[in-house]
């Protein structure tokens, strides 16, 4: 699992950081790839990476601001000019698809795949036997959605001195063993699962935020995830800016990310405002509430440790 | 006047051409700036020149498809977000509000100006003292149109030696004659203007064009231009291409520059299949039919010089 920003500025582009997105690889797990949130210009981004947009395969939109979705009828019309032929799932706000389907049917662009749509709401999204997406309101003016990302637990290594001792012999018998509570062997011995594997690998877990106020429910929802994607549009100084335009500052998330036990936080969707050296002297104050903190940049990549906590 | 382009590709973007863009700027004739067609990402292009989203008071979009439009939605919120207040004028094909007011509606973008919408038809599209822009359809699947920029003639400087020997002397008189066919001096005397200026300035022609296969007609609509800005998506050898997508081969593009006697050719829209080399090579064989042309890349400019021709 890895996680690319590919804008991490607010409101407008600049030089340095473009409109949102981001991108969740899971090559190895699923072979899958999810964009979350596409601001203009994200298929510009994806230039610069060795991302492939016919292999995403799910795009999540935290809410319905210019920033976050002018760049679907752009992406989306490349993955078909690029031999995009699998069904793509985008998963939105009341309005995505009405965006999507009257700029791509006025432009008589004609998709070479099916879009499926679903509508956000509080809540799970998705879930199959690996991994599960749940949603949860924000509060930001509009309605603005947060993601959990839960990978499911996984069973524990076989222990191969347990194995012996019951005289479990090497085969096929090892994946039934995984698969199984309990087994019995042909001679009548039940093996119990637990007594013969170390303990479960937890699954990761990973929360990526909309934009949004801070608010105390939200610590429930990303309690003791591996990495927290927050927005911090503004610092501390301008509080009272991020409190009149809906906003976090980074003190404000990184405080909620204390009180939830997040193992790293990443901030994300950053003023243009800011000088680089303004954002590492903020860096150093929040390094006092939270040890594992950065302001993201554009194309910064993080991979998601297993066990990694 | 100058014109600047910000995309210069074909369909999709690339690392090294964005879609479809360009801008006149008139600073000194008449403190404007006028866009023609905004495919995704041109206010990111925008970032790197001198121009003012704020500045551009008109907007010709030649034809509705996804590389000439989708940047429309986050170049008119940015325009509001960096405090442009003056109305702008869109022209385009039918379709381009109900994509616009969509966008804007649906992210609940709320701009700080008024847009005025002017659906293009064939004919003068805008005239003044100064200017006059004129529309023709072109032949592309879709209504897609070429756009002819004519500045009016002005007429030639004073001179000295003749209005001495009608007895003129310097003052507001000056401008009383270069404005009036004939004045009346108070002795009675008749000047007539013609004989005391040197011959009319020509005003500039400027002729830009979205995409088409080549037709005989366009000569008569280009006839005479100081710059004709074509669709070159393809090179000779993929004539058959060209053709297949409704589109123009470089070479077709130099022969209707040469029998319309156009002064300056500059091919745009270039298909990122073709590199550099060959484009060159290419270039070579269009010299042997028409003096002044290129093909133009992102961010090129040139300035229309009066007289120039």
């Amino acid at each position: 699992m890895n996680i690319t920003f590919l804008g991490t500025g607010s409101g407008v582009p600049s030089k340095f950081r473009n409109v949102s997105s981001l991108v969740l690889e899971m090559h190895q797990e699923r072979d899958e790839v999810w964009l979350f949130d596409c601001g203009e210009a994200t298929q510009h981004q994806i230039l610069n990476t060795p991302i492939k947009p016919r292999k995403i395969n799910k795009i999540f939109i935290t809410h319905i601001h210019g920033d976050h979705i002018f760049g679907l009828p752009g992406l989306l019309s490349s993955r078909s000019f690029q031999e995009g032929t699998s069904t793509l799932e985008i998963y939105g706000p009341k309005g995505i698809k009405e965006f999507i389907e009257t700029a791509l049917s006025i432009s008589q662009t004609h998709l070479k795949y099916t879009i499926k749509y679903y509508e956000v709401t509080d809540g799970v999204l998705f879930e199959d036997n690996q991994i599960k997406v749940s949603a949860m309101s924000l509060v930001h003016g509009v309605p603005s959605y947060g993601f959990l990302i839960e990978e499911a637990d996984q069973i524990g290594p076989l222990l191969p001195n347990k194995l012996k001792e019951k005289g479990v012999q090497p085969g096929p018998i090892f994946q039934e063993i995984k698969n199984n509570e309990v087994i019995t062997l042909n001679d009548g011995t039940n093996i119990v699962r637990d007594d013969v594997t170390g303990p479960d690998i937890h699954g990761r877990k990973i929360a990526i935020l909309g934009d949004t106020l801070p608010f105390d429910d939200v610590i429930d929802f990303v309690r003791d995830v591996d990495v927290l994607v927050h927005e911090a549009t503004f610092i501390d100084k301008d509080a009272k800016l991020a409190q009149q335009y809906n906003h976090s500052t980074s003190l404000q998330a990184a405080k909620i990310a204390k009180e939830a036990n997040v193992k790293q936080l990443l901030l994300n969707h950053i003023s243009s405002r800011y000088q680089q050296d303004q954002l590492h002297e903020e860096l150093e104050h929040l390094k006092e509430i939270i040890n594992h903190v950065t302001y993201v940049k554009d194309f910064d990549s993080y991979e998601v440790l297993k066990e990694g906590r």
